[in-house]
């Protein structure tokens, strides 16, 4: 592949955060991992290939919900370590809790503690449905 | 502080990744670490202060440049290890390089090259004038 790759600053594990935002509202929607590997193969298929480093494999994001992110953008920072993509997410879910985004967690910072602020969108039974 | 960052889940280093998103555009500007320290006085002053990774050392992000981040929101993910904060950036510059944002390398993926997708607002030398 082509030289950008090579300039890729990976971490310690071979591996670069991945900011994903929906590129139709611009809100940070998940954030994931990718090896070189799953980068390439991103750009490939322009859908979004994770490293997932509680199950150490590959994930191929929406290949069990049907919830797939189609890459519409990349953006590398100054540093060549961090990737932010700007996908199209299919269902309108990309938190394995049912919801939009996984940042449903809002601190409020006066009282310090936790609001939830979305709803979930569909109950994990019903997504993983029949599924692994 | 209260009981939510007792529930942070922070890497190997001690750390948490930060996604910094400019609250008025929803432009992703930068990318940075915190460590349990740096968090609590972030919330308590309302000022992005980081870990700088590289020099090993609390970052008041504005110190020299005067470019402050104002935090106005804050989401924690699902999986408590990772935290979005929304913030309006003084000066209108987040990145090094005089940039508004970090993500300034758009990758052509047909073409599989980097083409730069933002001017230099204000020359480095200028920013950091006469600062350490």
């Amino acid at each position: 592949m082509s030289n950008w790759i090579n300039n890729v600053r990976w971490d310690s594990d071979g591996l670069l955060p991945i900011i994903v935002q929906d590129a139709s509202s611009s809100k940070i929607i998940m954030f994931a991992w990718m090896n070189r590997e799953t980068l390439e193969e991103s750009i490939k298929q322009r859908k979004a290939i994770y490293w997932s480093r509680s199950r150490k494999q590959v994930w191929v994001k929406g290949e069990e919900s049907g919830h797939y992110q189609n890459i519409e953008d990349m953006y590398l920072d100054c540093d060549n370590d961090v990737l932010l993509i700007k996908v199209k997410q299919e269902g309108g879910i990309a938190c394995h809790t049912g919801r939009e985004s996984c940042f449903y967690n809002r601190i409020n910072m006066k009282k310090n503690k936790i609001e939830e602020c979305e709803k979930v969108i569909k109950d994990p039974k019903d997504i993983y449905k029949g599924k692994k």
